[in-house]
């Protein structure tokens, strides 16, 4: 399995979703999982080790104090993706937790909400294809449809 | 031993020391400790495990993502005190990721530094006190004489 | 009585309940009271007195200038718990006035709004624990039972 | 005496002497107080009610969580004019706490740090000139010698 | 007439009715104008100087740049009472306007929205018992009320 | 004479400075001029008079509550560019004044402090390009250089 | 053609609408263009040079990190006008990204949204008026109309 | 090469270089780039296009509107690692250009600075370990030491 997708809470699962429609699209695999940093951290712990041992990349949704996408990275080497979720500050506490890490144990932070988890699993994409060819031109004609989308929407120029 | 005061940083010793002051003067016994919720983990979990058998209360000071308090927190059910401290971000921060903690596990929030650090140190006192009627004395004393000190700034008021 | 939950108008009632379900829960006795710290600063002080002499901890909970916390806490020696609420300005005014306090008399801060109270109730617990062995039992289990509900939500890991 | 002028706290007396001055030039008389909401809120009462008996006018300088201008126009009918203070939060978290008062007890509020205080002041002499014609002519050549003064930075424009 | 109630925008109007009517509860008059300090300047200098004529306090109310109060201000050395009023940025652009104003010109500002216009109008009825003791009488009175309905919420205490 | 320059306060000196010494590098004639929306509002009103009669575009730099703007595109239909000067909050406060007025009187903002007067210059000088042939060369001279000057700070990229 | 109103996703169709029927009442001819500065660089360049050699002005209507409007403006000497629009972060995200443009490549600011959307293309009409005199005494008109409007919104003042 | 370090200003080469030390003890190549999204739009794509052929991962440093990492990531399939850097606003503007990004182009913000920059190349350490083994021990073992360095800032916990 290349990609764990981790959540903070139930609440957080469109997010989770939206990454994961992505992935799919890309032919990747992952795997859903849920733990909280506070309440369940001997799970989070396993967790992070299962990524660790078996996964590429995690994502990691959270929101408020935002600490599970930090403590995730801190139980394993492998890249760790956060997502920033919104509740009673817009996501400015979860971006802020997310994006403010001290040095030494990155977290890349990704845009607050649905966008975020989409583009987080499109980084895991980019990651994955530095190493795997056919993703990379799965990914550039994913690129060239976007641009082709929107190119569509304009009367031809030129 | 009553108050363990848990640095994420060497950087924050300064406010561990204006804590450590105001309980000093109280007569309340406490242990410096210091640890990265993210770099070092494990020993942060320890020291979690320490606090829950051999002290009452926990006083962590922590900026930028300031995950550690409410780390901390989850690995004990003493009450913890977390002291927010600015970089970057004036210290939102950290007030941000110490304050919005999901529900489950409390983690209670002083003001941004030195403030911030007394401030939990007397809030341990309060607590300390409830059970202690010499440290209750000794608060209500502390009281008066700051009311005192302020009074004296002013012409007598009959 | 052990806990005194006291908000500053009629509209934060819904998490006073909040706060009240969670210690009822633990089996924790308290009383509601209302006041303003601007309309009724005579009843604020008489309500702190009350606090004083009969009860180990206020729950105060409070928007917009939110100054109720710190006053309650100007006039007890008790612990005071403020939980900001969210108006016009997502509860940052609330949360700045209660996390900021100047040294002297502290107030902890919670989380904005419901999960804020519920903190506060549950941080309660863990300062009455302190002396109190059963509580501190049923603490433990409220814990277990949190993170055995989140660990249900995922596939058994090894 | 017209106005009362309340900090509260000794780091706050550039601004009672800012506002002071200009009081001074208009030969308004005025009085120093310095008091906590916090830490000395029997003495905040006490001026509150001499406010109430002897002056027209509050102007109270706070930072912080800066209950005081909350507190003190509680304690009296008289007109309260709140002067925030810049501490660790830029003077967001005062200007929140004197600006974000709930219905029912009104407090005016001023820029933050020394602009506010003068205009504190200045607004209390218009306060005043309303009932007290040779202060609104003062008030008037004030305004005017401003204006003349701006003017006179230019080259003259016909 | 006592009051001038002065919006920026149709939009306005519910926040005026709101000052209004708590005006009309102390039998003070007052007297409603429309104006914008952008789209209608020299209407916005002939209210002014009505103001400055004819009235004893301007209470403004305005959102987004909300510069109606300060221009008011300008035109009148009558006491202006700024309301800011909410919109994308939550009311924030319109406080900081109405709050940060340069030395010289002060308005006093109140809370965002439908509470600081109510706070604006109980401000100009304190300015104006000044100098009228019935009124006085009333003030007193409504904050007699105030605090009753509060205590009524509550079991008697001692 | 093609831009009026107009400050605020003495204070913004700087800014214009920087301004002008664009619009001098590009054979642009101005002239400065300084006045206060609220302490010089006759003196405003002429200079903005003076703008819709002899000048182009109007630079207009202010800080705080930042009105000066507005009230001068109030005052003519000639583009006005506004610049915000920082004081205690970072320039948010002119910024969000100057961005956002309301429906029917436009002001362009710019960034806040010298880098903002000088790409008000610049975007001054795109405006007078339209119409001007050589003076649109001047510019694309003026970009081919900056471009020029950051490619040399690189190593030959074939 | 006068004015390129270019959106930056389809969701900003609204606003640009807003911008069109603006410029449609002053004669003002434009056309639509929908491009993303990250998802179709080669269009949005290909936009801009059609700018540069058909177009007087650009109004760009962007979102989010709201790249487009200076990317525009990297690629055309004409004058851009950008306005943020509103998401998860108010339109804060948006209006920074636009406002805080580094010196060299100007981009004029407008308020969030529909507001916003209008005053940009105001803003267009006062630029193309500076050559137009016809336009000029539309914009005249126009001005003179909504005075008019807000001036019957209140009693004949003398 | 392994890392391009792209810089947006001069200004930025301090946290370009700490990035690159961290790099070098890890024995990861780079090369150093400077480059503006809107002064040298056309060297931007070049030197995005000279990512997409000769290098794995870009790391890309920028202030204020912050464009540049969002339109190396437009014209690159390789990851985009970006670096907000502090001015005016304290690095909120770039931190909110960096992390908001609309879905389909990602980019992984960092924090603000320093400590952003070194988690940046520990990040791309993080990524190139996951296909080169000698790398993952390397970081293992600087994860192991940092560990180290805290667990001996406090007496051996058993």
């Amino acid at each position: 399995m290349r990609v764990a997708i981790i959540c903070g809470s139930t609440s957080d699962k469109q997010y989770a979703d939206a990454a994961a429609a992505l992935l799919d699209s890309f032919g990747v695999t992952y795997k859903n999982f849920i733990t909280s940093a506070h309440r369940s951290p001997n799970l989070t712990v396993k967790i992070a080790s299962l990524v660790e041992k078996e996964f590429d990349i995690a994502i990691v949704i959270a929101g408020l104090s935002a600490a599970l996408p930090g403590i995730i990275a801190a139980h394993t080497k492998k890249p760790v993706l956060g997502v920033p979720v919104a509740s009673d500050l817009l996501g400015l506490d979860a971006l802020f937790s997310i994006a403010q890490m001290p040095r030494g144990i990155p977290v890349a932070s990704f845009g607050i909400g649905k966008k975020g988890a989409q583009n987080a699993a499109l980084f895991a994409v980019r990651i994955l294809a530095l190493k795997d060819e056919s993703l990379g031109e799965k990914l550039q004609e994913y690129i060239r449809r976007e641009e082709e989308k929107i190119r569509k929407l304009n009367e031809p120029i030129d």
